[in-house]
């Protein structure tokens, strides 16, 4: 088990819930636009949040923006040293920072002091682009090369006396990111920020995320995500938390499971399910609703949901626990899942 | 490393690269729209390819469909025996059977006869909607027992000298096929068909995939692959080739590597990285192409790629093999980036 450091009012590490992460596109200093982006990934799953702060009014818009974003803030520090102090004094409940850019001991040594001061924690680490020339030339650019720069990197501020750190270890491909986590995990107890850095965009970028992070997850390795797409943040956020879902480690939720469909689906399973899904989107309780296409998988698949449905050309059979309840016409298919669905929410 | 079998003319399993599946959703006896659907699935990437076959007349198209059809084709048969038999005569290349549906020892008899007769192979395993009586009443519904009724159904074949065979073990969640899989893995040789059954439709269920076939892969687990939507086949397929290019399993193509953007981003790179990403879809070399938003990260994850830029908001700088090689005007970004992907290409 990883230890734990607190952001904000967020425990990240230990034993709790796996966060999920994001960070703005707005510029910083734009406090109503970054407040507004950064609320609505709020509301679609984001647990804390992260800014660039580039600059002094960055760092000073930062005190506003912590007082209207509804998660504690993460200050992304860059190449001035002085910015974090700043941004600690203004509200962050983290400090991302590589200390291989901001200068010597004496700047890592005033931001450990901060970092003190303020009760906050620092996210150290490596991300491939970022791997230090020493480990470049003894292990070539590897996991191994990945780890042991993130790995250094928390030293800085160890020896420093900081004990809050979370550590991170990003490379852009899944395969370098999986191997440089576990070897992350096996020497060290920090809790690990996860991610794939420039995964891109669209659906390859999600995929990439989904396997780089769900491996990584599923062998129980994590303790906040970040998804990292070149699409909007809410989208990370709507990732990260289905990345979260598919990997079994967050449950309370509609999971609408259905039929790839074949040559033996004679009714529109797509369109069903897609509707029962929109439709208990904003479930928080956990219930596993199957939309079957035909008998042959419908009956046995239909079991292990809670509610189900396995169609057929002009009837449908409605599951409820696992017993086939009744029949209905496939043209109330819909009308009558939910009703089994809503009464299964009322009753658990 | 797992046994191998032949497909048609396809190697399933060894050091084989590992192939895509999918399946369709056209009825089979209507030959021509369904050998429509299935060739642009070929087309997207598909190895092979599966058909339900209901009743005869399905199983008497296979004749023509397989002629049309530039791919070997799988039948997937419940119930009845027969037309395992039949769809064999008429140019299966594979019989997708489950044992425990088709009657006693006297049908599985006949239908491992056939597959020897004719030299082709057969997949056998379990869905956790199949999941053997015993084996529930012993396990419980985990993932040992589904892997244990896989284990069965494989047995059911061997009895009757059959040693072609391919194996899954398809749970609808991802944390519990995994866990099957590796058990598979642990016990048995033979090549593994992966796929989480019933995932759904959308980006939950692509991700479900991911992380659960995603997992299996990064660890070596698995020879050929299905990603079961509800959705257009050819959606299953260009998600099974992502999610083995994320693994690292396919290497033959141009990777867009493009930064999740944030405050510091003062160019469109959502925009120039999907222009990139299209322009660059159907390449079928290996180049690594990085489109960066600051200098932040950008130098040195550019450093990594065969070609990038790191934009600016009025200058970009264009990266060849990890150095700066110019600098262009914004608005020149797209042409003089990809001038450099064409001349990476032409050279290597």
């Amino acid at each position: 088990m990883s230890n734990m450091v607190m952001v904000g009012g967020v425990p990240v590490g230990g034993n709790n819930r796996i966060t999920v992460q994001t960070m703005a596109t707005v510029k910083t200093e734009r406090v109503d636009e970054c407040a507004e982006e950064l609320n609505a990934c709020v509301d679609a799953g984001a647990d804390i949040v992260r800014v660039a702060v580039r600059d002094e009014a960055d760092a000073s818009a930062l005190k506003t923006l912590a007082e209207k974003v509804r998660a504690p803030i993460v200050a992304d520090i860059h190449f001035d040293y002085r910015l974090a102090l700043r941004s600690a004094e203004n509200g962050a409940a983290k400090i991302r920072i590589n200390p291989g850019n901001i200068g010597g001991k004496r700047e890592i040594k005033a931001v450990s002091d901060c970092l003190k001061q303020y009760g906050i924690p620092v996210r150290a680490g490596a991300n491939s682009g970022s791997i230090e020339k020493e480990f470049l030339d003894k292990y070539g650019r590897s996991a191994e090369a990945l780890a042991e720069s993130a790995l250094r990197s928390a030293r800085c501020f160890e020896e420093f006396g900081v004990e809050n750190i979370v550590l991170s270890a990003k490379a852009s491909d899944a395969e370098t990111t999986v191997k440089a986590y576990r070897i992350l995990r096996a020497r060290c107890d920090y809790p690990l920020h996860l991610g794939v850095t420039e995964a891109g965009g669209g659906r390859y970028g999600i995929i990439k995320g989904a396997v780089g992070i769900g491996s990584l997850l599923m062998d129980g390795i994590g303790d906040t995500v970040r998804v990292s797409l070149t699409a909007p943040p809410i989208e990370e956020v709507r990732a990260a938390v289905e990345i979260l879902r598919a990997a079994g480690k967050r449950k309370d939720f509609a999971e609408v499971i259905s039929c790839p469909t074949c040559g033996r689906c004679d009714y529109d399973v797509i369109g069903l399910s897609e509707k029962i899904r929109k439709a208990t989107e904003n479930t928080h309780k956990r219930i596993k609703i199957a939309v079957m296409g035909c008998v042959v998988n419908g009956v046995g698949e239909g079991r292990e949901a809670d509610v189900g449905i396995a169609g057929g050309k002009d009837k449908c059979v409605i599951f409820r626990g696992g017993e086939a309840v009744r029949t209905v016409p496939a043209g109330e298919a819909e009308t009558e899942l939910m009703k089994e669905v809503e009464l299964w929410l009322t009753k658990n």
